[in-house]
């Protein structure tokens, strides 16, 4: 259902419109009584007009059924009114009123009641807690902010969401700062109804909408798909949706049994599955307003393989523009000789054409379009840092730029400064669809959203479910921590390579275990559904030699472990590789997922890890195995062809695992790659 | 010899002044005819007069000697102007004119005259290619933009030296629009005398600079040492120093045959060392700003433990400036629970009372004042993020914070927004000496370079020296890569503990050699002087177990290795630990550092390593080691304890080796830190 009842509404009716300032209904009705264009009710028994415009004792004695009902009263009376706005045939209502779920139990339980008549009506609902909607088009603002405490952006291609309101108002006043232009925005404060999935689905249906921006501090439990999917869909859409995320530390400390689980921390399982969904995560403020607005104005042209030619006549902002650009990962090569010899002839001599080219403090409007006239074909984006103090250059700069980037197609940010003059040629510049920031790095990371919303993304699925044969073997398990031989056989079952072993119950059998296996030199472990940590409980024999040496070892797990053995795990020693861990879990927000990670070392102490939805498939694992900081090492790095494609293999069957219910906690850790191929040593299942 | 003559001198002659607007001559003089207060003349032997001043046809001819010359002539004939200024007596020179060592060979030579002409008698120069000097105080202004295109900045507390003229230029207009106050500035473009170290201790001379920023972007040859010296006597004095290094990627890439020579790459090294002297690095302009600004407001409050209290109005907002804080390594711990009741009592029931604080949207100026009186004693810093959009809070805040913050004598920043209320508020929040920022993330990034910048710092040296029988053992050795085997033995004579080990030059003696060391399993490794990487060549067989092994051993490497090998080292086999490397090399622009990392994995692919001066102490020593971020490897996990300390005492004193001359390069690699303490495995020194 389309959520045009709360953007564009035929009629908006104030339900506790007051005739007293700095009271919700009041600010709402005055700012909608000289913004909106529709038709416009206030409620309130007491009065016959509240600011000129005519009130009523109820929903029920309106003329019509409002389409839009804004309910401003307290939280106890909230109910009701919406119970009222569903019976006379109201579409929408936005609860401004505070004291619901963010208050405790009682509030929850009020907040339930609230949705339910919502529900009862098919009536959709935005809030509680919430300041509602800004649509400068239709006249919608119940923002109960004066303009002059709040200052509102220009018209733009942008428009925004946030679950919190005090983020959405300041966001208003930054982007009217920064000169971002906004097309709507709303605030979902408690989203008992409507939640960021609905909004961006909204937003990409918006042809004026062309970046979305969103604030969110927490996903509701089992609404992560949704967010999810609603990301997908924005960018298949060729909308693009930047997402800032409050609460990054979070609460986190979740007692748990695996590294999986407590690794795969709030915030980063929600950053890397909607990175992987087509997000672009940003860290503060300024980077979502910086990126929102070159994807506003130049989302759509595409940023290439990521090369960009910095031109600049101040040598030192140059540099910051291009050490940015290097840290943010895109390139920032020296033009190719021949263009270097072509501008050579024509430039003056003191310009340096490296990249920055540096046309020095005596450049000219001329020379700059110059070098975008004969560099640009070899570059995917510009980055042009112009200062505008020397006298020889102007604000005609600017038309000159917007026309080289738009005739050649590509995407670039500027930074003019230089005054009055500098600030002319930035209003200029935006005016014409190429943005203008105050600062090279932020141009730079501008650009780096750019080039990252317009990655390729990997498809869903892959339409792999759980074999049937795999899921028997779990269904047939009790809760709690499957025996690890048991798990080693579902491991495999998946198709997964594992360390030969062999299970002992018996000194005796881990003497014959050692001679089946016919290698060298084994490990002897204990294995006991109560032993959740072998190596701690000193559980874990190394370097075992021959039978004799096995049945000694069995008898000394015995000795140390008393009755929690349930029997040992002969198993080959696996020759030297780089060690991974492959893991899955069940998130509460976003339900199956899975983890992977280089080298014990670098998962734990460094968090080197990328988590995926699960299940994932082949080109969704390769990627997150490719965004590992270490992953060098297994590029080529050591001669492991191959281990990168062996990894994101394990990755994709481990990860089918999370797909059965009562699994809510899987690692295989150490999976070790090596010259031979990869395998898995230990694998550790918590079934609920 | 100070530098007053540049910032403050009795007199001024500008040479090649000129009637053309536009030119140097032109430009610098109409500056300083409207800002400068002492007495100033023209020099041109064209003219009378430019405007309105009285120009001589040379520096011969002036009434007196000019106490500052200013060169505005080109290149070629800037040499015979500073000898010139020297006999006449003129006691500073700026040479503004480009054309030197940037341009290439001839210009580098052009540069050494002028040098030379200065040195002769004694005047001191600034520059050549640069825009000299901003005093507002004196009006000494040689900046050649006008007013109109490079907005000068309020007075305030921060000096400024640049490298780059551009930079410094945008560096002043970006000051005027974030309102950086500032006292003094200088570009002191190719330093052919006048560098960073001497402005620097200039600075910290001024009683009206409290903080310093600093734009380099490179250390000329052997300048190294003499910026840390000068950051280091500006921290003794009480003043900040705060860096932003242009030309982060450089060219780097210089062949190298050790791990050590390779990673500390320019930026690095420098980072590294300025950070150790006690300078706060910065990564963008924004932030250079923005640290300026609280420290020259606050530099001088103490922060404490670094535990920050953050309050607000504005949910959002507020919790983005705890996720900040948190990311800058700053704490945000909730109230201690008696103060927590406290504040129960007299706020709001709506208040939440965590970390930040939030007073929600129906906040008074009275909520906020009552939060500071109760909960200010069990904070050291304090972030007030308060958007002045509400009609329940004003201006008048800023005096309640102000006051507050000045009796606790605690550093804070804010954030005010609400359109003209909240810009107020932030001026007057200024003019109390709080700094107030437009966005929380920069508030928090500011308030962390004040805790930086005000941590303790290691004291210089120890006065260790290379003791005389090392240096006695480097003195015999011929220049390039020593004998494994010589290397260890130098190792040791340091007292580094080093993996027990014998040098074998025939099968034979390998086998003695096993039976010698007495140990279950050695290493045999191959050595010659010609051998570099002994992994690469199939030089090392691991896990040999007896004599026979061993000789057999000896004779594959030497039918691999056929005639490079000089003999085999037969080394224990070092049980598993934590690996480590650490190095030394002598770098151009800081002479000897050293370098420690952790595991071999995280020194090479994610670069977590740190250098430090040589000769390092214990306090840098540990200051590095606990600098890594996979120091939790060794702060107790996996139990090795003191192990911090043995890999700190191991840097200290391998960093003694990079005082000998010939010593160009130095690797341990791996140290391994073992539960039995650290030992050295293998020692690498090249020789000049």
């Amino acid at each position: 259902m389309s959520l045009d009842v709360f953007f564009k509404p035929a009629s908006v009716a104030v339900v506790g419109a007051s005739r007293r300032p700095g009271t919700f209904g009041h600010e709402i009705l005055r700012n909608l009584r000289s913004t909106y264009k529709g038709r416009l009710y206030a409620v309130n028994p007491r009065y016959n007009d509240v600011l000129g415009v005519r009130s009523y004792p109820s929903l029920s004695s309106l003329p019509e059924a409002p389409e839009l009902v804004v309910v401003a009263v307290r939280a106890e009376a909230a109910v009701d009114v919406v119970d009222e706005a569903g019976r006379v045939g109201a579409r929408g209502v936005i609860v401004v009123s505070g004291g619901f779920a963010e208050t405790g139990p009682q509030g929850e339980r009020l907040e339930g009641e609230l949705a339910g008549a919502a529900r009862r009506y098919g009536v959709r609902l935005v809030g509680p807690n919430c300041i509602g909607v800004y649509d400068p088009v239709s006249g919608v603002d119940t923002f109960f902010l004066p303009r002059e405490r709040m200052p509102r952006p220009p018209r733009g291609y942008v428009s925004l969401v946030s679950q919190s309101g005090a983020f959405l108002t300041t966001l208003m006043e930054w982007a009217s700062m920064e000169g971002l232009g906004v097309y709507r925005a709303i605030n979902i404060g408690n989203k008992a109804d409507v939640d960021e999935a609905d909004v961006i689905s909204y937003y990409t249906g918006d042809d004026a909408t062309r970046a979305i921006g969103v604030y969110i501090e927490g996903v509701k439990p089992g609404a992560g798909p949704r967010l999810l999917e609603a990301i997908q869909g924005a960018r298949r859409a060729g909308k693009h949706v930047v997402i800032l995320k409050g609460g990054r530390t979070g609460a986190g400390g979740r007692a748990t049994m695996s590294h999986t689980a407590s690794l795969a921390g709030d915030y980063r399982v929600f950053k890397d599955l909607v990175e992987e969904a087509g997000a672009v995560m940003v860290e503060d403020p300024v980077h979502l307003i910086d990126s929102l607005k070159i994807l506003g104005m130049q989302g759509h042209r595409s940023p290439g393989s990521g090369k960009v030619l910095v031109v600049t006549n101040a040598g030192g902002p140059g540099v910051i523009a291009a050490d940015s650009l290097e840290a943010e990962g895109l390139q920032v090569p020296p033009p190719p000789r021949d263009v270097a010899e072509r501008l050579r002839r024509v430039l003056p001599p003191i310009a340096a054409l490296g990249n920055p080219v540096d046309l020095t403090g005596g450049a000219s409007n001329r020379d700059y379009e110059i070098v975008l006239k004969e560099a640009l074909d070899s570059y995917d984006m510009v980055l042009i840092v112009a200062p505008l103090q020397p006298a020889t250059v102007d604000k005609g700069l600017a038309w000159i730029i917007a026309e080289r980037l738009h005739e050649a197609r590509k995407p670039g940010a500027t930074v003019t400064l230089g005054g009055s003059e500098g600030a002319e040629a930035a209003a200029i510049l935006e005016s014409l669809g190429v943005p203008a920031y105050p600062f090279p790095h932020r141009a730079a990371r501008a650009l780096a959203s750019l080039y990252k919303s317009n990655q390729p993304r990997c498809a869903d699925g892959g339409g792999r479910e759980l074999p049937s044969r795999v899921k028997e073997m779990l269904d047939s398990q009790p809760p709690g921590k499957v025996l690890d031989s048991e798990a080693l056989l579902i491991v495999e079952a998946l198709g997964i390579p594992v360390a030969r072993w062999c299970l002992a119950r018996s000194p005796g059998e881990a003497a014959r275990c050692y001679e089946r296996l016919g290698v060298g030199r084994v490990a002897v472990k204990a294995v006991g559904r109560g032993i959740i940590h072998k190596t701690d409980v000193g559980g874990v024999m190394l370097g075992v030699g021959s039978p004799g040496e096995a049945a000694r070892s069995y008898r000394v797990l015995e000795s140390r472990l008393a009755g929690s053995m349930e029997g040992a795990l002969v198993q080959e020693m696996v020759p030297s590789g780089v060690e991974a861990i492959v893991g899955a879990r069940r998130d509460r927000g976003f339900g199956p997922i899975a983890l992977v990670g280089l080298g014990g070392v670098l998962v734990e102490v460094l968090r080197d890890y990328r988590i995926t939805r699960a299940p994932t498939n082949m080109c969704r694992a390769l990627q997150a195995v490719k965004g590992l900081r270490a992953r060098r090492l297994l590029e080529g790095y050591r001669g492991l062809a191959n281990s990168v494609e062996d990894l994101a293999g394990i990755l994709a069957r481990a990860s089918l695992l999370a797909l059965h219910p009562r699994v809510e906690e899987l690692d295989l850790n150490p999976v070790i790659l090596t010259r031979q191929g990869p395998v898995v040593v230990d694998a550790r299942i918590i079934l609920g």
